[in-house]
C-alpha cells in the first residue's frame, strides 16, 4: 500500500459514533466551573450554584388581600335582610405599619391591601361594600352580609414556610426566580462562572462580513452565527481571527486559545479532504481524540478532542451543519460547564406537517418550523435541506430527528423533534 | 351624597374595558421609535426597521458540496462492471480559489468541499470512491461508476436569487438572522431605537432587597423582576427609587419621567383605597386617562394614560398581577415601540392538564406550566392561584384564559393559552 493510500485510509477510515453516544463522552469531559457570587441583578441569565431554600415564611405576616375593614367574623353573624352591624373603628393601617391595636368583638381597623392584619382580627371586608357612619367623635363600619372568617386574608407561610425548597441549584435564573429571590432578600446569589469560549473559523475561502464578494469566496457567517448562539447558551464567546488552512497555523492558533480560555469551538478544516486542518490535528499525540465521526446528516465530520482538560469541539464549515452541530454538541456542553440543571434541548414529539423524502443511512436533523394548532404540535421541514444551506437556519424552530434508514415520512407521521432555543412563531 | 360619599363613588365606579380593547386603546399611542444604523453585531435582539433583499444571488456561484473531482457526467457512461475511466486531473481548487482551467472531455479538477466548481464540468465524483495513479508526470483519476450530471454541486442562486426577499421589516434578529446577514455582507443594521422605560415602585411597604425584613413591610419585588421583563423585550429600564405613598411626590417623580424617558411604567397605588394615588394622577386634567379598569383577573386596577404625548402604565403591586399586567400590556407596548412584527405574546390551543374550579364574572388568567406529551400541548394550572402570590411566577410558562361566567373547567378542556417568553421547561 502507497503511503498516499494508507494516509487516506486513516482518513476516511474514521469510527462513526451514535449522536448520544459522542454527546455522553463530550459531556464527560465538561467540567462544572468554578462558582461565583455575584448581585441579584447580574445572575439574570445564569444557573444557581446552591440550592435556595425560604429563609422566612412567605407571607411574612396575615396579610390583606383587600382594601377593607378587619373585623372579627363572628360579630357579623347577625347581619340578615338588610339588618346592619356597625362595628367601632379602632384603627387605620396603611401598607407597611404595624397595627396598633388588638381587634376585640364590636371593633374593626380599616385596612389596605398588603397590610398586616390586626390581631384578634379573622376576616377582612372590601372597601366597596361598607358604609361608615361618625358619631360622638367615633367612626363606625357598617355590614349588612355574614362574612366568613379568614376571607381576603392571605396567611403567613401560604406561599412558602421557612425552609422550604425555593430554588434548585442548576436553575436558570429568569424574572420569576428574580422576583423570589428579591421578594427573600437575596442580594448576592452564587451561579456558576460563565465559560469563555474561544471561536476561530478556519478556511481560506473566507471573507470579513464587511469585505467585498470575491469570485470563489464567500464572507465567514459562521463566527457571527457562533458568538450569537454562544453567548445565547450563556458563554463569553471570544473572537479570534479566522485562520486560513495551514496545518502550523492552526495548531499554534489553538493551543494558545485551548491555554488562554475554557472552550475552543472552530468550523471547518474537518472535511475528509486535503485540508483536513482539524481532523489532523486531533489525530496528533498531545491530543485526545473524542470522537471524528457522528451518525448524523449533516454534520457527520463534527470531531471532539481534549488538550490538558480543555475541550476542543470541531465543527463542519457548512453553515447548516455548523449549526446542528452547535445545537447537538455546543450548546449543551456550554450550558453543562455552567451547572445547568437541564443542558440539552428538549425533544418533543410532534407530527409532521408536510411529507419527507430524503433518507440516508445516518440519522439526519431537519431543519423545520413548528406550527402549534388546535392542540397539537406540527413540524413543517424546511424547503432546501442540505447542510451548507444557510438561510433556512433562521426560519426553524426546531430540528425534526429523521432514523436512518426510514422509506420517507409522509404528512401526520409521529416524529421526535428538537425545539430549538427562542419562540415559536408559528 | 357627602364629599366622602361623592369620592368613593368616582374611585369606584370605573368603567372597566375588556382585555383586547384596552391593548387596543394602549398600543394606539405607542409610538414607534426612530430607526438607527448599528453595526451587524449590535443588531441582535433588535428589531429591523427596513426590508431587506438579497444583494447578491445565494450561493454566489456553483459549489461543490464534496472533496472530490469536478468533471463531465457523460465522461463516466461507458463505466460498468468492474471498467474504470481514467481522467486526467488539470487543476486543483481548495476553497477560495478560482479555477485556472476549463474541464474539456477526458479531464477533471481536483476539488474541495465549498470551492467553486470550474466551467466545464457539471458533475462532483466524492473523493472516496475515486483512485488516482501518475503515468508520465500527469495524474489521472479513477472512476467506476457512471455519475450523474449536477451531483455534489449546489447550483448559483439555490438558495436566493440577487433581489429575492430576505428578511422582512420587523423581524427580531437572533442568531439565524445574524447568519444571513453576514453572508451578504450586511455589516451595518438599520433597527429601531430600543425605549428608555423608567421603572417606578410605589408603596410606604417597599423594602429594599439588601434590607432586613421589618413588622408589616416586604421587599420590593416587582422593580427587580419588571427591570428583567422590559430588558427581555427589547427595552432599556431605567430603575427609578421607589415613591412612598404620597400623591405631591408620585406626581413630580412620574412627571420627570415621561419627560426624561420613552415609557413610564409604576407598581402599587392603584387600588380603590386610600392610597391610589397612581389612579388619583391619571384623574387630573393634564392627563388622558386610555382606561383604570380592566376586565381581568388578576390586575383589574391596570391603569394606562397619556400624558404631553407620552404612555403611563400603572400596574397592579401585587407581583403576580403586576407580572400578567406586564405581560398583557407592557411587553407588547415595548415591542411595537421597536417596531416589532409580533408585539403580542403567542395565543396556542391547549388541554387543561388538571380541573380548574375558581370562577368569577372577570376573564381570568391563570399562571400555567406547559408539558408537550405525545404531541399535544397540555397546561397545568399552578396550585396557588391568587394575584399576590409571587412564587408561582418562576413556574409558569403560559397564562390560561379562562373567559368569565366559566362554571368551572375539568381536566383535558380545550383552553386558550397565552405562551409567556422563555423556553417550556415540561
Amino acid at each position: 500500500m502507497s503511503d498516499e493510500k494508507e494516509w487516506q485510509e486513516t482518513k476516511f477510515q474514521r469510527k462513526a459514533l451514535q449522536v448520544t453516544d459522542a454527546q455522553a463522552r463530550l459531556m464527560a469531559q465538561a467540567k462544572r466551573l468554578e462558582p461565583q457570587s455575584v448581585p441579584l441583578m447580574e445572575s439574570c441569565g445564569r444557573y444557581l450554584a446552591e440550592d435556595i431554600n425560604a429563609p422566612h415564611p412567605f407571607p411574612a405576616f396575615n396579610r390583606s388581600a383587600m382594601d377593607g375593614y378587619a373585623l372579627i367574623a363572628a360579630d357579623t353573624a347577625e347581619c340578615s335582610g338588610g339588618s346592619v352591624v356597625w362595628l367601632e373603628v379602632i384603627d387605620n393601617i396603611p401598607c407597611g405599619a404595624v397595627p396598633s391595636q388588638v381587634i376585640g368583638s364590636g371593633q374593626a381597623a380599616r385596612i389596605m391591601t398588603g397590610a398586616q392584619v390586626p390581631e384578634g382580627a379573622d376576616t377582612v371586608i372590601m372597601l366597596e361594600v361598607t358604609e361608615t357612619r361618625q358619631t360622638d367623635g367615633l367612626t363606625y363600619v357598617g355590614i349588612r352580609k355574614p362574612q366568613k372568617s379568614g376571607n381576603s386574608i392571605t396567611p403567613l407561610g401560604l406561599e412558602l414556610r421557612q425552609g422550604d425548597d425555593l430554588l434548585p441549584k442548576g436553575r436558570l435564573i429568569s424574572a420569576g426566580e428574580i422576583a423570589v429571590l428579591a421578594a427573600f432578600g437575596v442580594h448576592s446569589v452564587q451561579v456558576y462562572r460563565r465559560p469563555k469560549v474561544a471561536i476561530v473559523a478556519t478556511g481560506t475561502e473566507l471573507l470579513e462580513v464587511h469585505e467585498p464578494l470575491q469570485p470563489g469566496k464567500i464572507r465567514n457567517s459562521n463566527s457571527p452565527m457562533l458568538e450569537v448562539l454562544v453567548r445565547e447558551a450563556g458563554g463569553e464567546p471570544v473572537m479570534l481571527d479566522a485562520i486560513v488552512d495551514d496545518l502550523e497555523l492552526a495548531r499554534s492558533r489553538v493551543q494558545m486559545a485551548l491555554d488562554a480560555y475554557d472552550l475552543v469551538i472552530t468550523t471547518g478544516g474537518v472535511s475528509v479532504g486535503d485540508y483536513d486542518i482539524m481532523g489532523d490535528l486531533v489525530r496528533e499525540h498531545s491530543v485526545e481524540m473524542l470522537f471524528n465521526k457522528v451518525s448524523m446528516r449533516p454534520g457527520s465530520v463534527t470531531t471532539a478532542a481534549l488538550r490538558g482538560g480543555k475541550l476542543l469541539l470541531a465543527l463542519s464549515g457548512n453553515p447548516g451543519a455548523c449549526f446542528v452541530g452547535f445545537q447537538l454538541f455546543g450548546g449543551p456542553v456550554v450550558k453543562e460547564m455552567q451547572g445547568a440543571e437541564q443542558p440539552y434541548l428538549p425533544q418533543w414529539t410532534a407530527r409532521l406537517g408536510s411529507d419527507y423524502n430524503k433518507v440516508n443511512n445516518y440519522t439526519r436533523f431537519v431543519r423545520a418550523k413548528l406550527v402549534i394548532k388546535d392542540g397539537s404540535v406540527w413540524a413543517f421541514p424546511a424547503d432546501i435541506d442540505e447542510s451548507s444551506v444557510t438561510v433556512t437556519i433562521k426560519d426553524s424552530d426546531c430540528l425534526i430527528v429523521v432514523p436512518p434508514e426510514e422509506k420517507g415520512l409522509a404528512a401526520g407521521a409521529r416524529i421526535q423533534v428538537i425545539k430549538l432555543p427562542g419562540e415559536i412563531r408559528g
